[in-house]
């Protein structure tokens, strides 16, 4: 920060020093890059379109009647500044030769002639235009709503962060999903289960007559992606959450969110009504538990006038839920949303359950569960599904859910925290695994039945879409336990508001905003977060093997996992690799859960030679010795993978390396410290995992690999009682 | 910030709305005054001793060789820079008139003809001196050893944030206690037990490999109140922190300490032998016990040479300790003490204990368990007593065995982190307490035996000496989870160092640094804070009430507990209230505690009416009608003392009300929400207590008090089973 360009013309650099000399003064002050400004740092532009750019927004005309109104003023005065090194000048209308306008048709008479034009971009769509009125030059930010100015202005300042010329600029945009909420799972104590940055963001116990700062930068952070919604607490869920005093804490958290569009939802227990209500059932066809849900949705809106809704997980790993009174999903979903409907909330209903009883195949149980009910849910229900049939997974087929419940609107359930995917440590970019997911061709409507399609409502038309982010935020200053897992939440978000979006594109904005927006930046990081979602998949889980995490806490390998409670927690059921091969069977001869897809799909998956090779060992159990693409027998090409990812972390480093100095010092530091962190523990993975299989097939390494330096019994005797975020 | 003062001259105004320009340009990225500087902020002095320092600092001498001089360097040139807005002129030799000089007479030729001089300030202290050589003004920072000059530099930049003048500047410090070190009861999940500040600093998880920037600054906060150790884990502990899988971390943690002077220490688990070692005992006068400890020992050494030592809570409250073995504390400690002598370490061997069973007054126990072992302990062995002889309560006499073991160096206990003090959002000021402690006269030798005294040696001779404070630190951005608290942090620092010196200066230096040192914030603020511990006894644990709070969280009154496992762990077992009085008598009539202070002090605090009134119900059963030497009824000062303590918070709000916009607004409207709480508490407190105690004894209320707005059932009802800091 400290090598100043200045303001602008020549005349000034006599000053330069003197600047440098303050600011050195205000060192002991000052800010290091640490990651709390997230994509939001408005940092100085290049000079090259610094000059274009403070052409344009000498002034400013921006309503501040409303919370909402003042936060979009705010943002633009704050990235300006920072961008271009001063304000705008306010003005009630424009002076000079060009403007900046923010406005509503309600809010501007500038943009009140728009208001056809705007209607069509819906609630929550914005327009940017550069245009011409009365001899001047306008930049307009409109929308219908006031939240759809706040959008624009994020959008524009991305534009200015990014380095984008602005000439006749014509942007519109509104989102294709409704509900773009994100998941915490964040405990009542402050405990983050599968959370790898510190503890809640929420400080429950000072809630609600202390609103930290914080909580505004949150809700500033998913505006700037467009994230609408907020699931505060666990859907591993405490009563308690739904008691006066902690709903009145919400209320204060949903007051500070309210100006950025956030809406609060909560997680909601199923059998509240007996531990907060000391009623004797939670039966959904109890009158007096529908009674309950009624007042106490009541209750919440009279405290929350906007909250969301509920996200339910019942029945499932040992919650509570309509089952345990012989009721189903469905009876229990329509209990909590007709008690929401005269409030024009919603229901998320998890479809994440499987049979208290070890299943012969868990990939099927929720598909079984659930695809029979198509239809039975009340119309405020969004069934919620995760992104894959087991557990978010490096990588796993799309769940066969999506396409074969038309009549139900299915929200999808992504995780951006990194349960299974190296915590916060791994440098592991999401965005080409949800872009995965989300080009899927289910195929239930022919081709193109895309899962976006399913999830955006457009294949069978559903106004009610949502889509879901397991949260991987926490009172960690960089939010997400590391630098680069923020462009996870941040994909997060662009996906959800445009589920068709290139991962790529986002990354690029990413970098670009985090880090630097040169070219020299932005190119070897976006290609090495491109390439590195492989990587992991190569050094933990490759050809389609899933679910070989250690046990509970899924640190590091544990291909050899086995026993406890039940089969379908276990690495071997999962893998099933014996002397002679490797893989679940899931074909018409197997488990046959490929006929849960669409036939032509579940075609193409049955088929040993026409399946996807990153998904063979998902649906096939195979011969060491079979011959895959490469040439290699099954065996070498496993070894092969293991060793690449290895290889491909080093590469990350090598590329990391070469940006020292491009990238602060602060930052450069801890993600070479993270990466060599990932470095070792993908050896470890790939060491673990040969030792292991090989233990089982007794097959030469392929040459040029090096054999695990330690025994098997090694890794399996390595213990971490307290890896971070493990369920409790 | 951005109201700048020019560096210096009247020809430079010009630029001053450039810079300000520039300074806005840069808000996107400002750091707001978010209490993580603490009382090292370095902001620009003021103007009318700016240009006086500036002379004298233009030019710096300093060596770089070690990385503690590297380290006081630095920090030099930090406050330096910030405080006079430019750093001074690194040189080798001074070449101008006046010139700063850091060294050692090892490191500095300048330095060393004050080695004998240096010699008697021992190996941590330190000299400053403004001096005249060879026609030039010297400003001396100078010690024996390297430590002493960074303790020095902290004061030199002391004496600049607080507008001192440094005309004919000699200052001469040493401390006066040996071991000043932290103890912070951090669990190895993250989890701070009685921690009010968020998680654990120490990310486990990734050390050694990350090393997170905030140790260092940690370091830094550490040494510049001259805390020179500090104990990474909880008392209750974990046997895993010392496998070498942890040691290899906290190793890591040492090696980022180190140039601080800040030594490294491990709680020790009794058991791990066991837990660890694979051994069947952990008997103290066993051969392979004895053995697995010394190669414990020497591991530690070969990854931490300056290792500190251990801290043990054994044979207390559920842990493990030499007592399982029929063996005594001292043999217990020997052990430790055998194993870590031939490396120079030190045993902190806690003596808060009590018994298994209930005893008839728990706060003799630990009196009765270690009085006789006097002398028994090998010369490595510091035996760590609390301030009082229950638990941290707001007031406390001094423990009895201050004085009472003359043979046995006695390590002080302080609690910094506030667990029956209201938690981190109570502004309640330790220093007073501390102080009250540390002056208080055991009269083992006759007047003046102070606990001072004892502690730091001079009483009965001993050279090992040490004072302990349990940490307020966690991973919230303040660092102790209010902008306030850190003060605690900073007192005790400053205590241990000096343990004779006023809690009223301290509080001056720290606000100045902390807030402004303008005595128009120095001064309220001061008074608000020196007032704030009487006024939490007043509305928590008036005349000598103690240990009333809520069962296990001690969050909130809880006087009407009673039952649970042991009768010692509750409320009534200690104000023993009924119909006609309150209060322990431990007259000799009673339960006798008198007797095991000094004659002199015993017969003082059997004497209802000598005793001091702020003790009266800690020493005496007293009728509730009983007239004190206000003239009132004991009952009528009660509640007049509860209602006093609500009054006096509203004052503090009243006062900080004034100081708006004299401190930043960040840090004034969290303050202000905190007070707000504590308002609130407060009432809670002083309205819960009167309810229950007026449902005993069935008195009216004194005219004027307004009766609880509760009934009594109200409050025995509150749950707050997610209040922070629990033990679990």
């Amino acid at each position: 920060m400290l090598t100043l360009t200045p303001v602008s013309g020549d005349r000034r650099r006599g000053w330069r020093f003197a600047v440098v000399l303050v600011l050195l003064g205000l060192a002991g002050n000052a800010c290091a890059e640490d990651g709390y400004a997230l994509w939001m740092r408005y940092v100085l532009v290049d000079q090259g379109v610094a000059h274009d750019y403070r052409a344009r927004f000498g002034e400013l005309v921006a309503p501040d009647a409303t919370a909402t109104q003042r936060a979009a003023r705010d943002e633009v005065e704050r990235g300006l500044s920072g961008l271009l090194g001063n304000a705008p000048v306010r003005r009630p209308a424009p002076e000079g030769k060009r403007a900046l306008i923010l406005g509503t048709p309600r809010s501007s008479p500038l943009i009140a002639p728009l208001r056809g034009e705007l209607e069509a971009l819906g609630q929550e769509g914005y327009l940017l235009r550069e245009t011409q009125v009365g001899g001047r030059t306008l930049m307009l930010v409109a929308a219908r709503e006031d939240i759809g100015v706040l959008y624009g202005v994020f959008h524009l300042l991305r534009l200015l962060q990014t380095g984008m010329s602005l000439d006749a600029l014509e942007v519109r945009e509104s989102p294709a999903v409704a509900r773009r909420v994100l998941n915490h799972w964040d405990n009542l104590d402050g405990y983050v289960e599968r959370g790898y940055a510190g503890g809640s963001l929420w400080d429950w116990h000072t809630l609600p007559d202390w609103q930290d700062p914080r909580y505004v930068d949150y809700a500033r952070a998913n505006a700037s992606v467009g994230i609408n919604g907020t699931v505060l607490n666990n859907v591993n869920a405490q009563a308690l959450s739904l008691s006066r005093e902690y709903l009145r804490k919400a209320a204060a958290l949903a007051d500070v969110f309210r100006p950025y569009g956030l809406r609060v939802y909560l997680s909601a227990r199923f059998s509240a009504p007996i531990e907060l209500g000391g009623l004797a059932t939670a039966d959904p066809l109890d009158p007096g538990v529908q009674r309950w849900w009624r007042d106490k949705a009541d209750e919440i809106y009279a405290l929350i006038p906007d909250f969301g809704g509920f996200l339910v997980k019942a029945n499932s790993e040992g919650q509570p839920g309509p089952q345990d009174y012989g009721r189903s999903h469905a009876e229990g979903a329509n209990l909590l949303a007709d008690a929401l409907a005269p409030h024009d909330g919603v229901v998320m209903w998890r479809a994440f359950v499987y049979a208290h009883d070890v299943p012969e195949d868990r990939a099927k149980q929720a598909y079984n569960e659930f695809v029979g009910l198509d239809g039975a849910f009340r119309r405020n229900v969004l069934l919620q599904v995760k992104n894959g049939p087991i557990d978010f997974q490096p990588r796993e087929p799309f769940h066969p859910l999506f396409g074969a419940m038309p009549r139900t609107p299915l929200m999808m359930e992504f995780q951006i925290t990194k349960e299974y995917l190296g915590f916060a440590t791994h440098l592991v970019y999401l965005g080409p695994l949800y872009e995965e997911v989300l080009r899927a061709d289910t195929r239930a409507r022919g081709p193109g039945s895309t899962v976006a399609r399913v999830v955006d409502g457009s294949l069978d038309g559903h106004a009610l879409t949502g889509m879901a982010g397991v949260a991987n935020i926490g009172d960690d200053r960089t939010w997400s336990g590391s630098h680069f897992d923020s462009a996870n939440w941040y994909a997060f978000g662009r996906l959800a508001w445009n589920p068709m979006q290139s991962s790529r594109d986002i990354a690029a904005d990413w970098v670009a905003m985090t880090f630097s927006p040169a070219q020299e930046v932005v190119r070897p990081v976006v290609d090495m977060m491109m390439a590195s979602r492989e990587t992991a998949v190569d050094y933990m889980t490759p050809l389609g093997l899933h679910h070989v995490m250690a046990r509970g806490h899924h640190y590091g390998p544990g291909p050899w996992v086995d026993g406890g409670p039940r089969a379908d927690w276990t690495s071997v059921y999962y893998h099933r690799a014996d002397r002679n091969g490797i893989g679940f069977d899931r074909t018409a001869s197997g488990s046959d859960a490929v006929s849960q897809y669409a036939a032509v799909v579940a075609r193409g998956f049955n088929d040993v030679e026409r399946v996807p090779e990153p998904l063979l060992l998902w649906f096939h159990h195979v011969r060491w010795d079979r011959r895959l693409r490469s040439g290699r027998p099954l065996w070498d090409e496993l070894v092969h993978r293991y060793t690449r990812g290895v290889r491909n972390v080093e590469a990350m480093q090598a590329t990391w390396q070469r940006l020292e100095g491009r990238v602060d010092a602060p930052r450069h530091r801890q993600v070479a410290a993270f990466l060599r962190i990932q470095r070792n523990e993908a050896q470890w993975w790939r060491d673990a995992s040969v030792a292991y299989f090989q233990s089982l097939n007794g097959l030469a390494l392929p040459a040029g690999e090096q054999p695990p330096p330690h025994p098997l019994a090694y890794y399996q005797a390595l213990q971490f009682p307290f890896a971070p975020g493990d369920g409790r």
